[in-house]
């Protein structure tokens, strides 16, 4: 039933011009780490709290419009939940979310609020991609992936081509490095096609660094047995897709791997000096680079992709509880 | 020594183009409160976390750049002192700040870290403009009031021509109602002043409500003798000054008093639905409105004045522990 392409730089431009004219580009801060002037793409400002609604966005728009009235399935943890429903709310279009049942009680709530359906299933029992698919199938409805589609790749890309222009205007450009948190790879797989000329590395948690691995690999490698408990619940992907895999590999782009702790760091600092809430997925790339894992150069861009915390737990880090 | 003149719209206009020069507009978001639009202009967002930045860049430029080697000194809580530590800087001016010894530590380190000194005083045996006042003389510095001064309250106010423009693009205009924090009334008088139109309801912690007082009385009413604790260090003023009051005064300007409680639930409302760190005395205004002590009309702008929170303190409001 998917339709066989490839993302490519035409598209991301394409996203970014239909993006454009529904939410106004996030906001990009300046701030200084090591006596560097830093770069950071606030995607936690979007009004779902996350970049997801540009993938949902370019891909929800190139569905035909006689055939939207059967809706959208999508299966998600919660920010790309949250970016259908917000994008199928726009568009009139039933959408239908498959969760994990230990998905943050506050994705879960933002997603209700969006006027989705959700059906939860168990993450470590279950197949998310199997429910989802048979529910798509039953009612006629698109199945959107999280991050193995082009269009999805392509929309999320749009944000990587707002910055490069946000820089540009600050005199901080042209973008050099881009640093971005890493799940499925569909955030790190647009900003790639969307700025050609810019070193590309991906942070994921320590233990889920398979989309790492898999690039130092030139093979797809999957998330090993029993991965370690992450905060990071945006960021659990078991297994990288072949579309976004391909546009970081053709890149020689890099990752790293940040640990819980280094993470939380992230948190505490982004609260500190942007007063903004990262979600900790959302705060891995800036991790890295507090963490010194990844070296901040000029014209260095951040991705601070998404802002929907557990506020309770969140609350316990910042006040260095946790 | 202090030029006696009243702040005028001309001057808030005057303001808000060179403080354009100098910052990018804050970001203005939206969110639903009881199904109605409302504005939030986050001046929490600006780079030293409150608008105290406007007036100070407003206020110093105003000096013969020969006259500006002496320097400024200014007595401040915090933001006030970030805030001129911030413009001096730029300007190549050196600043000294009277703080008070209970100061939020993140103010303080804000402030040394913007290259201005500190002198400490305790906040209830000492009166800090005799002490600033005393050190200005000495230095042939210029002292530059947090709020008693045309010149901080045409700056201020150039957020409310900021949010208008803004809201206007939006299609959220005209503003009919501006709900602001209140600690001296510059930003309230500011936004006034750019706003001629607009009913301003000004917020202030219970007890701390003088503002309120004066303008229910037509005369200054002080803060009574033993007010109550609050965590609004910003907002702790015991008099308002006739130029603040005599602008919100003529313009009917009313004022609301709300709870520590509700200014807590306030902070995880911003935390929750806009993802952003807003302090205790920044939230006052959406408090107000969240508490129902202010109702939503179509054309509200609420200020979201500030963002620098004593981290531990602020992650236990987020995990409700306090």
């Amino acid at each position: 039933m998917t339709f066989i392409r490839q993302p490519t730089r035409a598209g991301v431009r394409d996203a970014a011009a239909k993006i454009a004219g529904v939410v106004p580009p996030t906001p990009l801060f300046v701030s200084q780490i090591n006596s560097l002037a830093v770069a950071f793409k606030c995607e936690c400002l979007q009004p779902m709290g996350a970049f997801k609604l540009r993938g949902a966005w370019h891909r929800l728009t190139a569905i035909d419009p006689e055939a939207r009235g059967k809706g959208v399935v999508a299966f998600s943890s919660g920010n790309h939940a949250q970016g259908i429903a917000w994008a199928a709310k726009r568009l009139g279009m039933p959408a239908l979310i498959v969760m994990p049942a230990d998905a943050p009680e506050s994705k879960r709530a933002g997603t209700l609020a969006l006027g989705a359906e959700i059906v939860s299933y168990d993450r470590l029992s279950e197949s998310r991609e199997s429910i989802a698919a048979g529910l798509a199938e039953a009612r006629g409805a698109v199945l959107v992936p999280s991050f193995d589609d082009p269009w999805v790749i392509e929309g999320q890309g749009s944000a990587g081509i707002e910055a490069a222009a946000q820089m540009e205007a600050l005199g901080l450009g042209p973008v050099a490095q881009v640093v971005v948190p890493c799940g499925g790879g569909g955030l790190a797989a647009g900003i790639a096609l969307a700025l050609p000329e810019a070193g590309i590395m991906v942070v994921e948690p320590e233990g889920w660094d398979d989309m790492r691995r898999s690039l130092e690999a030139g093979w797809i490698e999957e998330v090993g047995p029993n991965p370690p408990k992450t905060a990071c619940d945006a960021l659990q992907t078991l297994r990288v897709s072949p579309l976004t895999f391909d546009v970081l590999a053709r890149r020689d782009s890099r990752g790293v791997a940040v640990s819980e702790e280094e993470i939380r760091r992230a948190q505490r600092w982004a609260a500190d000096k942007l007063r903004l809430v990262v979600e900790p997925g959302g705060a891995v790339a800036l991790a890295a680079l507090l963490a010194g894992k990844v070296e901040a150069t000029a014209g260095t861009l951040v991705l601070l992709s998404g802002g929907n915390v557990d506020r309770v737990a969140y609350g316990r880090v910042l006040a260095g509880e946790n």
